[in-house]
């Protein structure tokens, strides 16, 4: 074969191989690290992280990706690896070492600086790290500036090819119809609080995860599943997929709805080409599409009836004293109630698109320059207001609640609703594609959506973009349509909605 | 500062962290990963110690070490790091990359090849890699030759500056005297069998365990204890050290001795003093020095009296039923129960010694030329007849019951015997200078020899030589006269022998 492309293969895959490690130092600390050891990690991980920018910008990367650009003879994967090779080259080489290092020390501290101001709900102790933060993002963004608006080129790191015209455009054509919707139950007779509330002991929490991620199609394998303080997926590579969810004895729907939120991701993860791992073809498409496969299994599968119609026999012998004679109305009921509510991260299926709109329209106006750092928690609060109808109390419940923007994790937070809605109309086509899904779902086989997923997703890598993949799987392009209808009929009749 | 020593220290540091995340990914492939991971990380470690050993023969280490060579104001710590990060260029500089890969390669393939053959028994199938292992060794040590000893090329790697004539008169000196106590004792009162035998559940035996290590003053934001095939420690930084061990049900003392002894070279890792972490002089001086501290608290400490005159009837609350009126006198002899027997890792404090000698003597011939692999088990056999009285009936209790030589670790075995006499040559130091020492351990308190062994050992690094460090603890020089005595002693009285 080519013997430019085998050394590009060469030095994408000890590429692949470094981050994978650097991937792996960070599950630890998440999840093993003694408290005392996250201060050298740290040290670690810039070492490193210092020796896979020099890989991707050495003169020998940038050598075979000269000599592979007009190369007529490369497969698909091939192809498509240069090609995204050279696009994290490009933007390697745009942005000057002491931004790179100036971020990473800043977003550091910036963090650090987020968990106290959290702590004590105190916005002005975060506000000048949050305001270097900005001002450093904005000066990235100048460096990868491609079109008119600075904030796509953040865009572009989590949702590559995504306009900020498109998502506008989505999210105003989605925003008025989540509010309308809102209302409608708001105005409907309630569900009482707490319906589920018990004593659940965490180690039947993890075995009833576990059977569930097994019924996914999760290989052990191949993975394994631990605890943190904030439930991720991390693939090291499609043999070692690492997820984690939290506990709270109070509430097992928390720790399990993380499971398989996170079981989503590692499908995918798993579900990669093996054959092409180390390439840079070899990876998920986008943050979007890969949040499309975590939000299809906890909302569009393990939020259904014909799901529960199955499990919930099963999760009431993992709790019998707790779960005894709950209908499974009421539990249906219970998993998918709606309200208003500070949180995002604990927000329903509707009220969920309105808090991330609320964050992509600040951040948007944050590295447009249409709106300055000092402004932002009234900003914020007025927002709440106007879309959910309740103020917060404090920065806390409002501004201070999310970690992203602390770690320079900007443009980050459109791809939540993004994937939402592509999850909607895959699961459409899915439907569509398998007859009888309901009817596997019920009887619980998930296996069945798990090859389809892998089969029309997981397998293709990179060799599709987000929208050529929503096209070929869906015969049409991206539309706001699938995800209000499913909204629409699911509500409608757990909260027995009039039109 | 001395700008030359500060560009020396940055690269020592990077060096330092890259070789902590490779020990990180070993501990994790040990503990954590999932089986079909290896596979994939077995790239990474091979990836990630090319660039370790890239560093550290860079032209820009090279002229780093060049320019302090002969720079008169560095302080003991900073000449001692020059001095070592000599000695590990001088050495990378001297192997050939060819070599190198080849023995990476071999080992590993070795390796996968003795896994198979013990577990069939079978020495045929290991004996061709055991063969090229040997010869790749006997390469390596050719090329780092610097005396008239091949193996002293090998020891150099574990037990720095120790030389083979040392040995020699150390272990011939120990081993007629380690045979007649053990005739002596095998012709006196015979302990019987399995006095401790019982059902220990495995989360009773981890909780106790970390109870003890609590008391031996292991620092638990520092590190962690978990379990994995074969128990090992590994520092990855002052505060972040883990140590592991097995567990049967059958049998505590198998796990609990196992975290004692990780336990004691924990305590090792966690003492270095923080303030030095990154530079070469902040390491363990050998591995004889690591095993005196492992082999302390295990044996001189953990198998004594003082030591379960005070855990004992803490043990009994952990397993009332398994330990119901067992006396102290039995349960003293059943954890010193001394008996010739086939595998190293279950043998007594007086055969241990013997095992080690029999495996260096066949190794230090092997390298030397002086025997040939096709007669190794033969030769095995004889010894282990001639020193134990007693004949392997198959390779898996024999010649293949140890992993090291198939990964090449050819000159690590004496340091085991070696870390041993240090250790009571180290413990009988530690009794002089704390005359209550007895007292402290039958009380529970075990923190005043920790803290000794922190001010005398830990805290220096690679300051001190090996030789330096014994001189200087104990005013003379390496002497086989305490480890004979204790012997002697501990065990006239176990078994009543008459002199």
């Amino acid at each position: 074969m080519n013997r430019n492309y085998q050394s590009f293969k060469k030095q994408a895959r000890e590429l692949t191989e470094l981050r994978s490690i650097l991937s792996t130092l960070t599950w630890d600390q998440e999840t093993m690290i003694p408290t005392l050891g996250s201060s050298i990690r740290a040290g670690q991980l810039s070492t490193l992280a210092a020796v896979c920018h020099k890989r991707l910008t050495s003169p020998e990367m940038k050598e075979a990706l000269e000599q592979l650009s007009e190369e007529p003879t490369l497969s698909l994967w091939q192809q498509t690896s240069v090609k995204e090779m050279q696009r994290q080259y490009d933007k390697a080489v745009k942005i000057p070492e002491t931004l790179i290092s100036e971020l990473a020390k800043t977003t550091s501290l910036a963090y650090q600086a987020w968990v106290t101001a959290r702590n004590d709900s105190n916005f002005s102790t975060f506000f000048p790290w949050l305001k270097k933060v900005v001002e450093l993002k904005r000066e990235e963004a100048r460096c990868l500036q491609s079109s008119e608006s600075l904030y796509e080129a953040l865009l572009d790191e989590y949702e590559p090819k995504v306009t900020e015209f498109e998502l506008d455009t989505l999210f105003e054509s989605i925003r008025p119809k989540l509010s309308a919707l809102l209302d409608r139950i708001q105005s409907s007779k309630q569900i009482p609080e707490n319906s589920l509330a018990g004593d659940f002991p965490i180690h039947q929490q993890k075995i009833f995860g576990e059977k569930i991620l097994t019924a996914m199609g999760f290989k052990w394998d191949a993975g394994r599943l631990d605890s943190s303080p904030h439930p991720f997926c991390t693939g090291l590579s499609p043999l070692d997929v690492r997820i984690t969810t939290r506990y709270d004895e109070q509430d097992f729907s928390s720790s399990l709805f993380g499971i398989i939120h996170e079981g989503g991701h590692a499908l995918y993860e798993q579900g990669l080409d093996l054959e092409h791992y180390g390439l840079p073809a070899c990876e998920a498409i986008s943050l979007g599409i890969h949040e499309s496969q975590s939000r299809l299994w906890e909302n569009q599968v393990a939020r259904s009836r014909p799901f529960w119609e199955y499990w919930l026999p099963h999760l009431q012998k993992y709790f019998p004293q707790q779960l005894q004679g709950i209908s499974l109305e009421n539990f249906m009921h219970a998993i998918n109630k709606v309200k208003a509510s500070f949180i995002r991260v604990e927000a329903d299926e509707i009220t969920y698109g309105l808090h991330i709109i609320l964050r992509y329209e600040i951040e948007k106006m944050l590295i447009g320059g249409d709106l300055e750092v000092e402004d932002i928690e009234n900003v914020w609060n007025q927002k709440t207001h106007e879309y959910l109808g309740i103020t917060p109390s404090c920065p806390s419940e409002g501004v201070l609640q999310d970690t992203h923007w602390s770690q320079g994790l900007i443009g980050y937070f459109p791809t939540y609703l993004l994937g939402t809605v592509y999850a909607s109309q895959i699961f459409h086509s899915a439907q569509e594609s398998i007859p009888e899904l309901s009817e596997h779902i019920r009887a619980g086989r998930l296996y069945p959506l798990k090859e389809w997923l892998q089969k029309k997703i997981h397998q293709h890598g990179k060799t599709l973009s987000a929208s050529e993949l929503i096209q070929e799987i869906s015969d049409e392009t991206l539309t706001n349509q699938y995800f209000l209808n499913y909204l629409e009929n699911k509500f409608s009749e757990i909260y027995d909605l009039k039109l």
